[in-house]
């Protein structure tokens, strides 16, 4: 099946997602490597530092930078499941159905090993909530996690094709329900259910008003 | 309150877990920095890939790789939780109180952002589902997660400190239940409640059979 058009950031070959998928084989290869860095850990431990420190110097401050992810298109840029931006991300690339479901497909590698050879079962929790997080905004109206129930059914293999789909199922003034499913070859393996509600974005954090307010000023 | 003795994987200052934790301060700069690395992003990317080529280059292939983690004490290393081995875990350390729950605090930062300053909740059900998991195994049992279900009640900011807990309720032959909570300053942020199954690692990929088989034999 060919997917319609992804309704994740669309990655970038330059700037920060290619620092982020540059940070992504690194890590991949830590968690490969193992002991067999010893020997070589004291030198990579100084070479990531002077490159943590060469970004650092250029970086914003954690509180700027947060503005500017969520005044700007960068909210879509920065999460730990589709974040192009974010190292921690798979990342997880999601397109949108014509009947309104989302759906995306990843193979996850060792980072992600939770038992023997499968996928964490807090992984498997990390993409389906956003998943149907993002089928809760596509239909409309975003909202944060309320509640949220997996079964896992069957295991989640490590290199092998993911398929992750989640849909909304009904709204009823703030309360918005969403289903979903990791597959793989045709079989579920973890459904989940759960409820979102609809919050201004605000009220997640009042604190953060005036650095909202601030970061809009600066930019008219 | 001193907490006892930790129960996860001690953090070494040499090896891979000095590695893994130069790639935490990595990915943290990075997140932070966004479009404010784009004129250096070449130069980064160049750097990053020399240093991954150099540990790949020392590095077994994923079999071997895991059949190394799971027939050796580095089982505990590197999950995507609480792994010292693992640049995508926080990591989360966990002790084991007198009663036999399990308890952990941290403070989490921008690459694990959801909304605005806020944990993703994707990584609350990631940090709640490993600390449930391993408060079963330290009571005798462990298990795969089958039913997990999370509460919602508040939200999880960024840049504070996390208490995270977990105990085991039952267990019903090969099912184990167990829960825990997210709490910040006393008040519980994320109440989770699942079921998990005792189950013989090798039935978790009949296949990995062989790769321990083997793995066993050269040890001996």
């Amino acid at each position: 099946m060919t997917l319609p058009a992804q309704i994740t950031a669309t990655t970038r070959d330059t700037g920060a997602d290619a620092v982020a998928a540059a940070t992504r084989r690194l890590i991949d290869a830590v968690v490969r490597a193992g002991s067999a860095m010893d020997a070589l850990a004291g030198d990579l431990v100084a070479a990531l530092d002077r490159l943590s420190a060469e970004i650092d110097a250029g970086a914003p401050d954690s509180s700027t930078r947060m503005a500017d992810i969520w005044t700007s298109a960068g909210h879509r840029r920065h999460d730990p499941c589709c974040g192009t931006e974010n190292p921690i991300a798979p990342p997880l690339v999601l397109h949108q159905l014509a009947d309104g479901s989302v759906i995306g497909r990843l193979v996850l590698g060792l980072p992600y090993q939770g038992p023997p050879g499968l996928v964490h079962g807090g992984i498997s929790a990390l993409l389906l909530d956003h998943t149907l997080g993002l089928a809760n905004s596509r239909a409309g109206t975003p909202g944060v996690t309320a509640d949220l129930r997996l079964r896992y059914l069957r295991p989640v293999p490590l290199f092998s094709e993911l398929t992750i789909t989640a849909r909304r199922l009904s709204a009823e003034g703030r309360k918005l329900f969403a289903e979903g499913a990791i597959s793989v070859d045709g079989e579920v393996c973890v459904q989940a259910e759960g409820l979102w509600i609809t919050t201004p974005r605000t009220r997640y954090r009042p604190d953060f008003e005036d650095i909202f307010d601030e970061a809009q000023e600066k930019r008219q």
